[in-house]
């Protein structure tokens, strides 16, 4: 028996998402923002994208460079991602905010995130505006994988109102 | 330490994704397909979107009719989601094949899957071809829940290879 609830209510039920710390860098300056709006959009060629609200600092970084760094989240990031998600790059250096390191990738100048255990260049193929956000579709060009990583140590995200929950990955279910 | 791995293995190295059925019908024709492609693209307007692959044979339905229904999986809905996966609409009807049943929405025609616990009724507002798939971007007009059900039981799907397996919701890592 199901109920027809307001959409708000609604989509809390919907499962569970990762979130993301996307970095990038235009005329030297960079900057870190927490994404919750990710997706995987094409298996060849490759692509994601991400989601930003026109709004933030990063979307005209973004936009201008055509270069974006998705790094996966474990739970010692879980302090980074709130100051992240918190403050404007307008107003604070992100990367000694957060205490995190920027290295250098091999495809593209935004720099990746030295402390994420994963790492992905993406290059901007296509921008779309779907709403209030403008998504940043990205061809995936190079990825860097922490030695001995098991993408189970990544964070998944509840988003819930204006708090939100941090959860593990579970056990295993079965096998499709 | 991380390593420049090849993108097919560093994207195994995502995080767990959550799986969908999604069911459409156009002149009569009622499908169910799995779709891994799903994501949340705007906050006002609320808008969601499926990728599917030009192939499928929901893909013609989705864009003929303009709607569908996003499902959500729980783990009785595991041997379902195989079945969607495995067959096409074209020769078999999935709601018979999946042992499903279909129940009519509030806003739109395409049909909800009674059995599954959270259902989205969403009208398409936007079509985008990234790459290899093309995305219906829907308004979500409608969302229908089971009684006290929880979102920690949806399942999360992971794919490897040609193998998928799927992973409960684990334990709460942190507050944002």
């Amino acid at each position: 028996m199901k109920n027809e609830v307001t959409v708000r209510d609604g989509l809390r039920q919907l499962p569970i998402r990762p979130v993301y710390l996307v970095s990038v860098e235009h005329e030297g300056k960079k900057n870190i923002i927490s994404v919750g709006m990710f997706a995987f959009f094409s298996g060849k060629p490759t692509l994601v994208g991400i989601g930003v609200a026109p709004s933030r600092y990063s979307f005209e970084l973004v936009r201008q460079c055509g270069e974006y760094v998705v790094n996966v989240v474990d739970e010692k990031l879980m302090n980074a991602v709130r100051a992240c998600g918190e403050k404007s790059g307008r107003e604070v250096d992100k990367f000694e905010l957060a205490k995190l390191t920027s290295t250098r990738g091999v495809e593209v100048k935004a720099p990746l995130i030295q402390e994420s255990p994963v790492s992905i260049e993406c290059k901007v193929v296509k921008e779309v505006e779907v709403g209030d956000h403008v998504w940043f579709m990205g061809e995936v060009l190079a990825v860097h994988v922490r030695e001995a990583y098991n993408w189970k140590d990544g964070l998944l995200f509840k988003w819930v109102d204006e708090d939100g929950f941090y959860y593990k990955v579970g056990e295993k279910a079965g096998k499709f």
